[in-house]
């Protein structure tokens, strides 16, 4: 497998840019027109820490890579971009299977009105997928960060939670579970809600990516307010029945965003508790009890 | 070493963001408010593919890193502004290893006036670096790509050539030769010269990381001309007596443009042959035999 020739039979698959980019993949960069503001995030993932290859099939893989660094663009409220793949290549993929990844990332671009706008192709030890994604907005005024959570705001999220761990489970023990399975591999960024939530007057927002407990932690620090959420309007994925999942459980990929109560009835989001003057998370059962959240550590 | 307590104490020691940026590292994503045009890259670097730990200190590693990501937006002719990091960290480098690589990152990103202002760290099974690196431009108008070459124009080198190569091979025969081996792991990007090459009205230009002839390749296909080098007007690196070093070695992250000869005379650059009409790169020697340049290929 040459660079140049890999180079060339990918971007004969790329998608026509969209009207932002006014050069593509080819040159020593691509050129864009940004106008008003934006927002930039960046995600690896690397074979054997965040997937495993025998678990997915490589456009899973690469669909993936790209829905999980689009999920932080959905938490900003920012519309998608563009975005730049470097692609780290063991010694047992081969070109075929290089396509079959990008075909992958292609399929999400596509859905999501994603531009693949550059990249970098290289040797690695193991398959390494390198993601970063330009969101788009307005002004910055528009863009929801995880500072602005106020005591008084409804806390809300956007979907089911628990089903991406017990997915996990299910592969971790060979079970055939196809629901909560697609959920682990195959996850959606919440773009259209991030939009909405943000038109509809978010104060703070974060993509549940670590679990509820450790991504509300982050978002009341940063916006120094304590979260009271009830255990019981949790929307539980499919299948979940431990309550743990849901609150400890990664990638669910969901947005969790504080509002203003008098906003909520118009979003597509489901009220899960409220923002208190203090600080730290508190997820209670219907007994009074806490229930004890832990976050994921990405170098744990 | 833990992920969050990681990225605590490196944001710590960030230095203030530049003007476009109005929020760093720390949310889902950094804001930023761009105007103009952007040129935007990506490079990565891999233990083992790109570097190797046991020639260059963590710090020698970052500063590269950022330098050869940025040496595509000086072939852009764009002026510097934000970087995002993916840094993959393997079993053996601690958490103070991980600060002296950013603080390495961080003397290049002071250096050349670009903002740190995102990333991601994860662990790898070996070092990895994935650098994102953001310039502007006023408009798009202003960039310069690899396609302009037309012909009549004057080829022209921003500086001397061979010298990494000649550093690389210095490393593996294990000499003491500073001068080199300094090219070879502290490579700087021509950022002022690729602005005022764009300014000077610079028709094609492309940085010199392949080598001279595979990256003169790069520039003719892209312009569809033809390119004729003066082997004997090549300036060469202290040290490199054998012409093969500046005609095919790599890295040397000097600029190759191309420019009306009119224009030659106030640009940072030698003029080492012209723009015809036709395809391919020919590299005449005095007696006028040809050099046969080989390009260096990433996956090869």
């Amino acid at each position: 497998m040459g660079e140049f020739e890999l180079l060339a039979r990918i971007r004969a698959r790329l998608p026509q840019p969209g009207p932002r980019v006014r050069l593509g993949s080819g040159d020593d960069a691509a050129i864009a027109v940004p106008g008003g503001a934006t927002a930039t995030s960046v995600d690896a993932l690397i074979d054997g820490v965040h997937f495993r290859r025998e678990w997915s099939s490589l456009a899973q893989i690469g669909a993936k890579a790209l829905a999980v660094a689009l999920s932080d663009l959905a938490a900003m409220g920012a519309t998608a971009g563009e975005a730049y793949v470097v692609l780290g290549i063991p010694a047992d993929l081969d070109e075929d299977g290089c396509i079959e990844l990008l075909d992958g990332i292609t399929v999400v671009a596509e859905e999501t009105g994603t531009t693949l706008a550059g990249g970098d192709v290289t040797r690695a030890p193991a398959l390494t997928l390198a993601m970063t994604v330009v969101g788009h907005a307005k002004s910055a005024d528009d863009l929801v960060t995880r500072a602005g959570a106020r005591p008084g705001d409804a806390l809300v999220v956007t979907g089911e939670l628990g089903g991406a761990a017990a997915g996990l489970l299910s592969l971790e023990a060979n079970e055939e579970r196809p629901e909560p399975i697609a959920r682990q591999l195959e996850p959606k960024p919440r773009l259209a809600e991030g939009t909405a939530l943000a038109a509809a007057g978010a104060t703070a927002m974060i993509d549940l990516s670590d679990g509820l407990g450790g991504d509300a932690n982050h978002l009341a620090q940063a916006s120094g307010v304590g979260l009271q959420i009830d255990a019981t309007a949790l929307p539980l994925a499919d299948g979940v029945t431990d309550l743990t999942l849901a609150v400890s459980g990664g990638e669910d990929y969901e947005l969790l965003a504080t509002i203003p109560p008098d906003r909520t009835t118009a979003i597509p989001a489901i009220p899960i508790g409220t923002v208190v003057a203090g600080e730290g998370v508190e997820i209670r059962l219907p007994g009074g009890e806490l229930l004890e959240p832990t976050g994921y550590d990405q170098l744990g």
